[in-house]
């Protein structure tokens, strides 16, 4: 059987050093054989060195991200495009360029993925974007209202062909959700780490799934350091951490985005992609997800532009990028946007190459226009998006207005979460528009009519 | 070209009497020549009486309830069947069984549906269901997460076919958030009536996407009787109310769980379907669907059986049905089942009618076991139902240990709402494991592994 390897373009030549904080103690010896579908093995990033399938996530060499590289069978683009259009309505439709076993579909998970393309006229419309050119990608339909589900269910396949029993992660919310309830789904134990003053909505979504949800006192860093120490102890043996030791498969769930834009716009690559960056992960996959597509033959190769979107509180991406570096600084997040708020992001070098490279950008917005921008996405196309969402579509905002993103081109921007789950950014402007006795002169005399 | 009408499958010989409270003084002359689809006109399910397609709800003859009478071509099952399954990934795939027009797919709204049904063995396990033979049926995957959206749906192509510019409806939170989002995404406008005194996060998701959200100082039948008052009255004037004046299209939407659930089964019906109850429509709908899957040809005919599911402290239609009555006394609602708290539901007769029919079941479950239920929907399958869920759950798990649902026979249990909206019902009994300083030492001393 021929084999073409996609893995290469996973690692564009040039791409800037990561400075990867963890080690890479954990021993690979158990993962030899394990069935990962047309994964063959994990590939160093920054140095192209190649280890066997296992629990590691940086290598051994230079230290740089391990991510996954493919041995994908040759074949007829039609054949595949038909293969996948046959399949689950669902992530694993792509599960042969997916990190998972072939059968992973007759498996108990939460079966994320293949949310709505939303063609946004009325939103275009208020940005001046020209009617069948503005697109949401509204991924708040997933199983529990996020993008998250789709990488913690390529993590829960990793965690099986590992034979990890317990599921776990460091998490401001959404990703504590999302493992929660696709561990209780596959039948695997959880216990995931979270700051111990969390609102208790986040607090609730997670723990009501029966693991364990473990409040640390400190903030977001001290719980991921803790998660850290936690994997080279003997208490975290059988612990696969979706976001630590698993993340090499985990972030692969990303490029699921990338694959079903695609699809959904007809097998066509859109002009422009605008999407959030927390730790640059997701950009970065969705990236890696386009080029995979050109590769294998199922879109046309044609260019393509990614921005990233930032809060202002949190946007070292979008300072390193308008001020010409290479080098992300770090900060202290201080915005509404709390799940994009990761001062040190683990992927921002790759997010600025990607930005340059296709003739993108990094921008960013501040709160007051985050909260603006879930209003407005609210009232034109009926989608309440999370904070996130609001810097996403803030940041196309100011895209359109600059006139770096034409009216007349493709664009689909990303909502990666639920409005449900950040009530409070909108609470201050947004509510009654008038309490009334129960009679018609009552209504009246409010005026509304 | 041969037709066949389907609509004498709403109204079943021997159906008890209703009794509407509401005037039918609606104007139905604009209403000819509206394309619906294969909707021809309303028919009286009481006494047959036919009307033009318009915005009335109750017969002019006996003032029984109106519903949809449909025209459909007369064909090849398999052909329909195909044509079903190439459609559109929502409920917009069965078009053609709807009150719609033929190109409603192509017209902005929400796309609702084709939500997942799961097969949930290891709650199965729990409750003694063989391996393979219970399903959920999830409809908390719906874009403002609850099944209102089907329905909505639907109403707002009549709406637009009757030429109202303003979707108002009466509601305790669920709908009132499907009505503001579809108003939304459709161009109308909206104003929804709900009780003033609505926790926060109902009013917020109902008020972001721009329509008015009106407080009424009253209780929810306060809110009904006043929007029954506005109807006739000119200010309401252009209105459609989702759940008054446009009803019996409104009311059509359930019967899209009906065809989904068949489908998902693999064009079959299950041998056993457990539906909430609040005023009765969904369930009395979703039977409607699958007598029409049946009359269609598109499933076997053979038997299944329908159970209600009401909470305690609002059960009248279960009383009535283990008193033997056909008649359901009203009682005054006090359960944390809100979105099921109606005391004097109008369909409750029928629900009455269709359990003893087809030998099934209207049943009762305290709130202790509605919370419980919640969790161990969660706990098993991943799945965070709303107190309806709840509900529906807590009864499942009694007719099966009653010996009432069979462990060998496929059943569908049905999730309409999403647990994100009821969190005050899980609050008390889930939350932290435990809070500890970031150290293994603590995390050891915390005794959970």
């Amino acid at each position: 059987m021929a084999v073409q390897t996609v893995a290469s373009v996973g690692a564009p030549a040039g791409a800037p050093a990561s400075s990867p904080s963890s080690d890479t103690s954990a021993d690979t010896s158990a993962a030899s054989g394990v069935d990962l579908g047309s994964a063959a093995a994990l590939s160093c990033r920054e140095c192209g060195h190649r280890v066997a399938l296992g629990p590691v996530f940086a290598c051994e060499e230079c230290f740089g991200p391990l991510e996954v590289a493919y041995e994908l069978p040759a074949g007829d683009p039609e054949a595949l495009r038909a293969r996948i259009e046959a399949g689950p309505r669902s992530i694993w439709r792509y599960a042969p360029l997916l990190p998972v076993p072939a059968d992973v579909a007759d498996k108990p998970n939460l079966d994320p993925g293949f949310t709505r393309l939303i063609r946004a006229d009325r939103l275009g419309a208020e940005l001046g974007v020209r009617p069948g050119r503005l697109f949401v990608k509204d991924d708040s339909g997933n199983p529990t209202h996020s993008f998250k589900d789709r990488v913690v269910a390529i993590a829960v396949e990793a965690a099986r062909a590992f034979g990890f029993t317990t599921l776990s992660c460091s998490s401001t919310g959404n990703l504590a959700g999302a493992v929660g309830a696709a561990a209780a789904r596959a039948g695997l134990r959880s216990c995931v780490f979270i700051p111990h003053d969390l609102e208790q909505g986040k607090i609730l979504m997670a723990a009501v799934y029966g693991g364990s949800v473990v409040g640390i006192e400190g903030t977001y860093d001290d719980v991921n350091r803790f998660c850290s120490e936690l994997i080279g102890d003997p208490v975290g043996e059988g612990w696969g951490f979706t976001n630590v030791n698993l993340r090499p498969y985990y972030a692969e769930g990303s490029k699921t985005l990338a694959y079903e834009i695609c699809e959904q716009l007809g097998w066509r690559l859109p002009d422009n992609l605008v999407i959030p960056v927390a730790s640059g992960s997701q950009l970065t996959k969705i990236d890696k997800g386009l080029r995979e597509l050109i590769a294998l033959g199922l879109v046309e190769d044609r260019p393509y532009r990614i921005f990233g979107a930032q809060a202002q509180g949190c946007s070292p991406v979008s300072r390193a990028y308008k001020d010409g570096h290479e080098v992300v600084r770090p900060v202290r997040p201080d915005t509404i946007a709390k799940s994009l708020a990761i001062g040190n992001p683990a992927d921002g070098p790759y997010v600025l190459d990607i930005a340059r490279r296709t003739g993108g950008a990094v921008e960013d917005v501040d709160d007051a226009a985050v909260v603006e921008a879930i209003k407005q996405l609210a009232r034109t196309e009926g989608v309440f998006a999370e904070t996130a969402g609001g810097v996403t579509f803030g940041v196309l905002a100011r895209l359109v207005a600059d006139g770096r993103i034409s009216p007349d081109e493709t664009t689909v921007a990303i909502n990666t979460g639920d409005g449900l789950k950040t009530l409070d950014a909108v609470a201050p402007t947004t509510g009654l528009a008038a309490t009334i006795k129960p009679s018609l002169d009552a209504f009246r005399a409010a005026g509304l009519v």
